[in-house]
């Protein structure tokens, strides 16, 4: 929740040269998203948000996050679409930061979800599987297997200094999933972090889905799985089954799961709650006390790991085939 | 910088429910502001800010504020207008606070302000004094001698630990400004925080005056003096002249200075000084390692008094008649 980078008005009208964006008529820095610097800006056309990409976010990927943004736009996705700038290109520089216009979305992001918003969630990102198979960049998800291990071999000696017992505990699920994990799911571009702050609503209607700056390929029903844990989880902890029902229904209602991919959904949403338990770890051991972040408490989803490592079947997701 | 206070659709919907403000379309939280938290608001009618009054903002006052904004506004002042609920009231509680809806403005507040732009503001300030001279709300200025006095035996035993000597240079200067301070200038309602960040521009044109959250009765050339320090010292601490007389004759361009506030103009930017000094030394001194706030460096402010320390007569400011 921050601004990181400021920008002063003659850097912005020289970085602005560069597009068609008509008059500045004013920018403000936004308070939502962690790891960028955003700012929404009104000219005399048109409402844009400004992104300036700080040092989490590799300019390498650049391509591949806004492409697939201009891809899944133009298939008639509701996410925001990046503005070329005059010579074709989809990002410039400001601040020395690579920086790109994206156009704004009305809606808002929904702090108490209900099961019909998990519907429209669970459809919006089926129609993102399918409109995403035919895009031509690929890049892999940093986030799977490999960079769990990687991360928990940075976490895993201090991990005991946030609950007794988690050293064990989870080189042990790690292993497991390592030994389980699926090969021949269906792949293809996922989001990769769908948490309700990402999809804005309009009343009842999705009205898009932003920030796809996670976005990889993987097994589009690892992409499930992290929606299960990010939407159907209550704040006491409790999983709301008919959310999760909801969800599953909506997706299969555009795309429907193989045997093979309900069957995986169980370790899947184990292998999610673990990626986010790890980063939120990691994040929780390295951040110096003081510094300006809010962090986010990795027990929440290893409540999450313990339930979903009880669920026998994915009939328990509320999915009546299972 | 930073939104405080997170709000939920449905608290919302049922705080607009009061308003004819059109349907919600978005809101997100803006960065800009310390004491509230802000979003800006997309109905499908106008763009709108809603801001929560946190506790730094004694709710008694809100009359105050809100009034003068309205009243400034009717008056074609370009400052945000208050936004009246279908009761009349100027604002409603939204997640236990008291919260306003009012009107956005555009343009930008400038990072690098030249002194045509300082010349734009003394003539708005001008304007502003003599539009709020028939406002009939009254409120004590909380930060003039006595505030400072106040803040002064919270600070001076620990104002060493910022800077050796602290204690009894402050302590000197307070009795001195407590000794000489004027009584019969003319007086009326002043913003007293004009910082850049509260001053909107397009291009070269003034759009906007914001934040009237310390607004009070004190002496109107008071504000100048604020502006002095706020606007006419570069970031190396030095003072920029040019500025300084833009400032001045753009004021003078609407409003005369008499003699009498031309002559107390070095001991008011003194005044000024320590006042913002003193905020800043509380702040530092009381904020704890930690909290998820940006201190200011009250230092910068210590030079300022210093340097109008050793000012003899506005005419150092550039005013010519000085």
């Amino acid at each position: 929740m921050a601004v990181y980078t400021d920008i002063n008005e003659d850097d912005l009208k020289a970085f602005l040269k560069a597009y068609d964006a008509g008059s500045l008529l004013s920018y403000r820095g936004i308070a939502e998203g962690v790891e960028n610097s955003n700012f929404l800006m009104h000219t005399d056309r048109f409402p844009l948000i400004l992104t300036l990409y700080e040092k989490r976010v590799d300019e390498n990927d650049l391509p591949f996050y806004l492409g697939l943004m201009q891809h899944l736009a133009d298939r008639g996705l509701s996410c925001p679409l990046p503005l070329p700038r005059n010579d074709g290109a989809l990002y410039g520089r400001l601040c020395g930061r690579p920086a790109a216009l994206i156009s704004f979305l009305e809606g808002m992001w929904l702090r108490k979800p209900a099961p019909q918003h998990c519907r429209e969630l669970g459809a919006a990102l089926a129609r993102m599987h399918l409109a995403g198979q035919d895009f031509s960049l690929r890049r892999e998800n940093a986030l799977s297997l490999r960079g769990w291990v990687d991360l928990w071999d940075k976490s895993a000696t201090r991990a005991d200094e946030v609950q007794i017992g988690l050293e064990s505990e989870i080189t042990e699920e790690l292993a497991l999933l390592e030994d389980r994990w699926p090969v021949d799911l269906p792949e293809g571009v996922i989001h990769a972090d769908l948490f309700p702050d990402n999809v804005f609503f309009i009343g009842e209607k999705l009205s898009g889905i932003i920030d796809f700056y996670f976005a990889c390929n993987d097994f589009l029903a690892y992409d499930l799985a992290i929606c299960l844990n990010a939407w159907c989880f209550e704040k006491d902890g409790a999983f709301n089954v008919t959310k999760a029902r909801a969800l599953l229904d909506g997706y299969e209602s555009v795309r429907s799961l193989s045997d093979t991919e309900i069957e995986a959904l169980p370790l899947l949403a184990r292998g999610s709650a673990l990626r986010f338990f790890l980063t939120r770890l990691y994040d929780w051991l390295m951040t110096p006390a003081g510094a300006l972040v809010v962090k986010k408490d990795p027990l929440e989803y290893l409540r999450y790991l313990r339930f979903h490592r009880s669920v026998r079947s994915a009939g328990e997701y509320g999915l009546e085939r299972a």
